[in-house]
């Protein structure tokens, strides 16, 4: 699959970077010969942070290519997300373009604050125009708010929407087209409050972006405005917030009936203050900062399989599907694949220990899922318990590693299974370990002979690994030479 | 220390939880018979989730009271909180009794809308009255906006911010008093073109929260507005974002200089969207839902010491100063604190694998450190790398279990260190690990000598635990049987 992107930008880099990493080639147009420059900056920042919020194998990653004229970047494209500079003129006569190479090729725009059916206006094939507005960072932020017009193509539309599903992003259909769609009118409306706020000395950029992040900006990361006003109701409902805080809405608060006047004074006031509050690290720093920050709220969301971390969950088990399933037995079975994460690296800048054993743990889990015992057995009341492992160290993984865990059946009986896990890169271990393992009944709090069901999956596979050469590690203490 | 908390609705609730658990004695006064149960609901959710937001072992939890008479529960007050409805006149009422039996205790409010100069009319000590607006859930969010009036007095707001830093509060210091303080004038500004939008039927709740949560409400809990838009600009910086974007706020975006009809249709029909979007969920599971998600965003940031997480690491680092440091050696030597967190927990209900290995890394990294082998070492280029770990599990942590980790040094040489370490819950072992850990020179890849330094304060350690017992699992290989 091929995606064009024209205008290279901060956005338009942000849709190749999303491109890319998930697998699709990318076309760039932009005449400013400083533009792969800046979509490599981008990439860069989107290769550091969107492989931390796959718990799959990523893709291969596409080809970039900057294409030297904007007919050679939409040929053959599958998707054309235009993000120029927001003016309709110049919009409009690259569409003009696009649509004399590729007429019938999706066309997405990033404008913030135009109508679709502004955007249409004179085109050769209005119905392909939409708006496919993202937010910054695109490769992170999941939102894309699709706004198509009255003379769009229902069923494109609806391609469109599963085409940026498939690039891991959360498309909102905005049903009825709308200056600045939905969630500009809400951030154009703080900044106006802001600015007066700064203007008339009651705070500081610094005060106010910690009114945010202290406070509601924490809660807005996983609630929108609704369902934490619906809490904030209590037991006793929406309808009784609502009546308790609508008649504060004619309160004389917000200055929003007024418009700043735009002065140099202005501007050098927020100017200055911002200088003074965040001058001391460079934007590539807080780039960083902001998309590490990020990965970790969105983790911590994909644990819980909730907002944004649903859809991330959602993209990773549409590339599941696509993997390859362990071969039953006869040989070790790779029963996980994994990539070294930011949050699994130490000060050393190495994998940190405990990590080891958690990739170890999921290798097993994915193991005991696989003969039966997962989350359902365990709901039955048994489980297999880790009742003592020995680890050897082989070799350092490090940031962005694919490790693979496999798992080799040393011996079992009813109650007892004995596995040795090897972690791999590249085919070389970094570190081995060695595990018994006792199943209980878990109620009772001693071990109990596993169920026939599990049995009969577990038994063939450790006559199968019988045959298997038995690693040299095992029956080792700590601190054993080497013979 | 006693606070004294006037109101126990849900923020009332949240404060004395919040003071609670952070060791003070709480005495609620509300004349609503049903306080008590709501107040202890909060507390139920505090308790499952604000010890997971720290590092350092908690302080024992305070002692809670209902006070029959607003003078039983304010005298001998350190802290006086106010959480009464919004009516000035019954505020006024409140602090006239409140200044009867306490006339000199700082009086903080809850007000989200009230100045102070307002709060203070007519009252006998003016001086001691003052806005301290909270963010609900008042015990993980950690804003709270302290606003004193040209009455107020300096040095008991300067104290009065100390005291909530010390029950891990972020006080934001309002220079100017102005109605709503700062954060809420942000709420309402977006409240209000919420309300527009489901009014016109542009959007649901839902397509409201999905456009904050999805997106820039992600960006708000760890950058705020300012900063974001500083990066939005580019190396160019935040004068070219001013350049760029100023001129779109006379745009006629926002519909925010209208108020919409606070009518029964309205309230019936975002009460309706509420309902389709989240009625499947109690109240208390969304609290629940949100608590959790807010200590994963909270943790996220505090691994980085940026935004909020900075508050957290003061607040522990505060903390730690008062614990016991280790005895020197004659006995294995107790390292660390730790207490099981959400985070830590398998679907088992007990404390994952592999976070056994990382109890014992947190108490391994606290010796090192002890040793002088700690971060500043590492940074000139040599460290300690655990070779080969064995561990025994002894017994299952659960949720909320305080653990210690101590260090017996088995043996040590100028390369060698051979560890056991305890990972202990009320006396008893959880888990043993022993440990071999070699000294290397990062840069070459290779064990070389630690430091005269480090084996200067190793050796005696080692010396003075030779006439330690040696443990019995020590020298075991897995599955071995027990002699």
């Amino acid at each position: 699959m091929k995606a064009a992107i024209i205008g290279g930008g901060v956005i338009g880099g942000g849709w190749a970077a999303r491109f890319l990493l998930n697998g699709w080639d990318v076309a760039v147009f932009d005449p400013d010969p400083d533009a792969p420059r800046k979509v490599d900056a981008v990439l860069s920042n989107a290769q550091a942070s969107l492989p931390a919020l796959s718990d799959t194998p990523m893709p291969e990653m596409g080809m970039l290519s900057y294409a030297t004229s904007l007919a050679d970047a939409v040929r053959d494209a599958d998707f054309i997300q235009e993000s120029v500079s927001e003016q309709l003129d110049l919009k409009h006569r690259v569409y003009a373009e696009i649509q004399r190479t590729a007429p019938d090729t999706p066309i997405g725009s990033s404008t913030s604050g135009y109508k679709p059916s502004q955007l249409q206006e004179g085109a050769t094939n209005p119905a392909t125009i939409f708006v496919a507005h993202p937010f910054n960072p695109v490769y992170l932020l999941p939102l894309v708010e699709v706004v198509p017009s009255p003379a769009s193509d229902a069923a494109l539309i609806e391609s469109v929407k599963e085409t940026l599903r498939g690039i891991g992003m959360y498309p909102l259909h905005v049903r009825k087209e709308i200056d600045a769609h939905i969630a500009d009118r809400f951030l154009e409306a703080v900044w106006r409050e802001a600015l007066w706020l700064v203007k008339d000395g009651i705070a500081t950029t610094e005060e106010i972006d910690e009114a945010i992040r202290m406070g509601f900006g924490l809660r807005w990361g996983q609630m929108g405005l609704f369902e934490t006003y619906r809490i904030a109701g209590g037991e006793a409902g929406m309808k009784h917030f609502l009546a308790q805080f609508g008649p504060c809405l004619t309160w004389p608060w917000t200055k929003l009936m007024d418009v700043p006047e735009f002065n140099d004074e202005l501007v050098d006031l927020i100017a200055g203050q911002s200088d003074a509050q965040s001058g001391h690290h460079t934007i590539r720093e807080l780039e960083r900062i902001r998309d590490g920050n990020l990965v970790g709220f969105l983790r911590t969301l994909k644990e819980r399989d909730w907002g944004a971390g649903r859809v991330l969950n959602a993209h990773d088990a549409r590339r599941r599907e696509t993997l390859v399933q362990p071969d039953a037995a006869g040989a070790p079975m790779v029963m996980a694949h994994m990539q070294v994460l930011p949050g699994w690296i130490d000060y050393n800048g190495h994998m940190t220990e405990s990590r080891y054993l958690f990739a170890s743990s999921e290798t097993t889990d994915a193991f005991l899922r696989h003969i039966g015992a997962g989350l359902d057995y365990v709901e039955g009341g048994h489980s297999y318990y880790s009742a003592e492992s020995h680890i050897m160290h082989l070799g350092e993984a490090k940031l962005g590693d694919r490790l693979t865990g496999s798992i080799q059946v040393l011996s079992a009986d009813e109650k007892r299974l004995h596995l040795f896990i090897r972690i791999e890169r590249d085919g070389a271990p970094v570190a081995t370990i060695e595990q018994m393992l006792l199943h209980v009944d878990m109620k009772a709090g001693r071990a109990c002979p596993a169920s026939p069901d599990v049995l009969a999956r577990l038994m063939p596979i450790r006559d199968a690994h019988a045959a298997l050469p038995r690693p040299e590690t095992t029956g080792r203490h700590v601190g054993q030479r080497k013979s």
